[in-house]
């Protein structure tokens, strides 16, 4: 019997979509009965979280509690959110729920130390970064990690937000750049840490210099579905 | 304020990924928190639709009630079923709720009748086939529709059944072959009324002769989404 995965989703609703695709995809299912059952809320309007993050606005949090407790009353067994930025408020959220709630950081960062990944630049909102929700562990965890420059982070926030205004050719050529940049010093791997970045790099041909936080994430709720 | 759409889903699965992929491309938005709010309950375990109505298998009716019911108590303002063959039990799923249930059969034969649109073929399950779930709206409008017959309606299902089961490559070739074979006795256009029919040819780079059920259904879904 496989248990049901709760989407804590809207942030964007692309990241949400690619979350489900990526569920699919790496389910060993010969018919859709086989498939894992899947309930999302994508609920678009919860506030920016870098701005709250960054600037003190409106904080996102009680949104994602109501999103969160629709979850629980339909009976999702484990929880994940595709927004790395709102992990910002994990502690919050995983405190007020039963539910199993996996951490898309938590899980990014065991891949990168288990895989002694090193020379690894992060990719990710200015809110990630400012938050400091991967340097944490992973500095702890002696890792050379690479944090773009502030010229090269404002081109990774216009990029996320241009492909989150529709505009998928300019959000490419925009983080395009600052991979190039971060390559030409030395960066031999790159976190997707915001869940936009796995689609608007989809389209590059060499994908194994990246490290996709929401493929990590699926994986590892996709076992969880599976398991006792 | 936006209307918040609920997906009864998981038939399959992937269908319901690109109902929620289509309803992103036809919302204007230029930021997340422009986008409509969406609730998916994707089961994928309801019993096979075809199998029921063409050889009795179990009904999947109940499994769907408690789809549709999960959807109602967490507050979705319309109801869309990304299945066409599901639709043969519409009746009963729209009778037993109060919040307003759009047909994909209906919205997609609206589109066909008002526009005029003839010579039209039919490609779908064996149980939307069966069921006639397109034929009786279009036959009594006097539009000229075809029906594969007997062993292109089995390379049809064979297609989709592949499709489902993770062969898309088998999945293209076989519907083409039946659209090829359609073409040269006539048919100009084609309703693509089995949800997992847009993505077996999402790879055909002439996607004018195909009428697809799933998008007609979107589009009336965001309207509603943004209406009063």
């Amino acid at each position: 019997m496989k248990k049901i995965i709760g989407i804590l989703g809207g942030m964007g609703p692309a990241a949400t979509v690619d979350v489900m695709d990526k569920i699919i995809k790496n389910t060993p299912a010969t018919c859709d009965q086989e498939h894992i059952p899947v309930i999302a809320v994508s609920f678009p309007d919860i506030p920016d979280r870098t701005a709250s993050i960054l600037s003190g606005g409106e904080s996102p949090l009680n949104k994602m509690l109501v999103a969160l407790k629709i979850l629980e009353s339909v009976g999702a067994e484990c929880i994940i959110m595709p927004c790395n930025t709102a992990h910002y408020w994990y502690k919050e959220l995983n405190e007020s729920t039963q539910v199993p709630f996996l951490s898309i950081i938590d899980i990014t960062c065991n891949k990168i130390v288990n895989e002694g990944i090193n020379n690894v630049a992060i990719l990710a909102t200015s809110g990630t970064i400012k938050a400091g929700l991967y340097q944490e562990r992973l500095e702890r965890e002696n890792i050379n990690l690479v944090i773009p420059d502030e010229i090269q982070q404002e081109i990774v926030m216009e990029s996320i937000f241009s492909y989150k205004g529709g505009d998928e050719e300019r959000a490419y050529r925009l983080m395009a750049t600052v991979i190039n940049q971060l390559e030409n010093i030395g960066v031999e791997k790159f976190i997707m840490g915001c869940t936009e970045i796995p689609l608007i790099l989809s389209r590059d041909k060499d994908q194994s210099r990246y490290i996709d936080a929401t493929e990590e994430l699926v994986k590892k709720a996709v076992r969880w579905s599976y398991s006792d």
